[in-house]
């Protein structure tokens, strides 16, 4: 147990001694990195000192990344020394970033904890590992679990119109897995086109393993077939249902447009990211770009990030057959990346149709937080006077305001200031920004519980007023 | 269900006329691919057959790949039509390879399903599901989960004497997939030098992303120096601590040479793959080339496939402080590829001591183990004749055959017939097999059930008779 003598005295109050001793101890390695350090109560009642001294000293360290909390265990040292990231330690407390500093995180894209079927998951991962030990340790192939791939097939089948053997499908662990196994399968030699604004990931992932990227600015119907062919890709990242973050819907013309360029000239292909499309939650949906493509010529991918959780990293792609084929030719040698024990609990989460309640719940859940929070955006006297766009499609939606004094820049940390994260559309550019995109912010609240709004609402207010 | 009137004729068995039926009817697509068939009993009871006749169609389907079993879900269609890529769904029966197909599949790296901790496993993972829900859906770092990272540099210090602060470790899905991120970290304009003979999937992964790749002939010793510098490479991938396949140990004065390699010019990095050491059955390990290692230059890589098992996908490296840097940079909007319910589920099972635990208990099993099949082997009037080596560092051996009449190949193929299967060591060379290598065959033991020791024993013995 650590001991201090912390002397009282005017200048410096008690918690900023006892932070002081802790910081220098943790720096010098007395008190090495990933230790657990004494319970606030325990420490307390061992120097002397209040509860409330010791919690101010831990906070205080916390903030600057000596000490990292970790749920139900307690607080550990995490020495931000020479060797130290500080970053990483310090983004890697949940309870600092969701629940203690934050009001809302519009600029998240995670999912509430209460919206996860807990009860159904651990019932059946507890049958799983009760009765399907031999399946669950067993090899599983390159592309995923057969069970698994066969419910998705049905998935796809049902809910998407799209037919896919299961032999087409692959399963990997969250999406930025997937963009890695797709430049294999591809070539890093290849240059990558996408939409501009854009999803950043998978341009990163393309960039660092050295593939060349075209940024290309998106019009009213999305990706423009005539800047893709002047930009000389031959390949092209694509949000149709619901593009990230404008979130507006490629029309069907456009659709056939992309697949007119895809079959325009050999070794083309499209990478339709359908990433949040079973949260659609109003109307119907267009038909996918894979399910018109009768050249063979689209890379369909999916998660369960926005579905279930991203937190379990679970996505899959449908391979065209040119790709299947290289596939199973250059690939077979990988693992499945996600754990057998995920696979075989999703299998039959989906095969029992739990997963198809959980959706139909989750869209009435969404429906009604997304109603609660626009209304109140509507009657707010300040962000009333605002437009929303594109609110139908999925889990966020962009907040057009009137032109205002102030940059953007300075509106989004006066609402960080009072604790809430939202971004403006414009950080989503890489090349210039178009008059239309200023003064819209991307809202994505399906993170954000719903009691959290009204004050969310009134600091955004106060920010942009 | 399924109707067919099957007439009984005696040029073509009763089975043969029902399998080729449904046989005509998934290629046809009246049955789709995916779609469940019925059960053997059900179908037997409906077309008026014996539950025998309909067993014998679906094995055969089964081995032509339009049929594919699943435990406790039945027997489902799998189409290798014009659309399907049949390796896959054949391979993806967890049924015929490890029970049906094989008596013994010494080539293989499982782990037997009894080794795995299915109960204490479970109970943590109920536990976590139930009372650290906020967490397990909280985002987390890309180097992984705060909580198993600081168990991590834990079990890397006191059973390694590895020391390494929980910031520079990067928890990821499988080796392989650990290449890959090393990748963009280190960069595809890399030259990546390999041991040859060695581990397939680095040279495979570096090659899918552009990497220019060079395989070393090792010596006695491991990896030379002077060949690895006349390759002009500035990254190296080595198995000091048991070398992959041929089993030996790198010796001291060796590591300090690699060492000094790496520090001869600036740039150059070692990736001290680490695979199996905690299964060392005998003796004293050797320190970890990144633990000798003073100028910050060897990239460590472990993993719990061979420990816990590999269908759990949970490897982890260490990296150096410019490469810990650089992941922050230009990886940190990576997801960690684990989910976070393996993540913390391994965190409490290696925090409450039960890896370690479990570790104690299968090395033991192992020493059981592997002391039967030598005894086995030593006995034998063929195998017997023969040279164990390197049987003392993990989970495979090599058995040295005096020269016989006949290609290893065919004793091979022989081998397989009698359901055994086993890699001659020199189907690990890229370059030229050198004579000592001949007539060497791998054996990892570990996924072969020991009471089928004997009767594969006795079918080697035959094969190389």
């Amino acid at each position: 147990m650590l001991t201090y003598s912390i002397e009282k005295s005017r200048s410096v109050p008690l918690y900023e001694g006892l932070a002081e001793a802790i910081r220098q101890d943790i720096a010098s390695g007395k008190i090495a990195s990933g230790e657990r350090l004494p319970s606030k109560r325990a420490l307390a009642k061992n120097l002397g000192l209040s509860v409330m001294t010791v919690e101010r000293a831990y906070e205080e360290l916390e903030d600057e990344g000596f000490v990292v909390p970790s749920p139900r265990r307690g607080f550990f040292a995490a020495c931000p020394g020479p060797r130290g990231v500080p970053k990483a330690p310090r983004a890697t407390s949940p309870v600092r970033k969701s629940e203690r500093q934050l009001l809302a995180d519009f600029a998240g894209s995670g999912t509430e904890p209460e919206a996860f079927p807990f009860d159904a998951w651990s019932r059946i991962m507890r049958r799983e590992l009760r009765e399907n030990r031999a399946a669950l340790l067993g090899k599983q192939p390159a592309g995923g679990a057969l069970p698994l791939r066969i419910e998705i097939a049905r998935l796809l089948a049902d809910f998407h119109g799209i037919e896919a053997s299961p032999d087409r499908i692959v399963i990997g662990a969250g999406t930025e897995f997937l963009y890695g196994i797709a430049l294999q399968l591809l070539g890093s030699g290849r240059r990558y086109a996408l939409e501009d604004p854009g999803y950043g990931p998978a341009a990163a992932v393309w960039r660092n393993f050295g593939a060349r990227v075209s940024f290309i600015p998106i019009d009213r119907k999305g990706m423009p077939p005539d800047l893709l062919r002047a930009s000389g890709a031959d390949t092209v990242h694509v949000t149709p249902s619901h593009h990230f973050p404008s979130g507006a819907v490629m029309p069907i013309s456009r659709r056939y447009e992309l697949l007119g360029w895809a079959s325009d000239a050999p070794g083309r292909f499209v990478i339709e990211d359908d990433y949040d499309s079973e949260m659609r939650l109003f109307g119907r949906p267009l038909p996918a770009l894979v399910s018109l493509d009768r050249a063979d010529r689209v890379l369909y991918m999916n998660t369960f990030s926005k579905t279930l959780a991203s937190s379990i990293r679970i996505s899959w792609m449908v391979l065209p057959d040119e790709l299947a084929e290289r596939f199973s030719e250059k690939l077979a040698f990988y693992r499945c990346p996600v754990p057998a024990f995920e696979q075989y609990t999703l299998a039959e989460f989906l095969r029992l149709g739990y997963f198809e309640r959980h959706l139909h719940r989750m869209r009435e859940h969404y429906r009604r937080k997304q109603a609660s929070l626009l209304e109140l955006i509507r009657k707010d006297p300040v962000l009333g006077k605002g437009e929303i766009l594109n609110s139908g499609e999925g889990l966020h939606f962009v907040l057009r305001l009137p032109p205002r004094k102030g940059t953007e820049e300075d509106a989004v940390k006066r609402a960080a200031a009072s604790g809430v994260r939202v971004r403006p559309l414009s950080s989503f550019y890489e090349g210039t920004v178009p008059n239309e995109a200023r003064n819209c912010f991307v809202l994505s609240y399906s993170p954000v519980p719903a009691e959290s709004f009204g004050p969310a609402v009134r600091a955004l207010s106060a920010a942009f007023g």
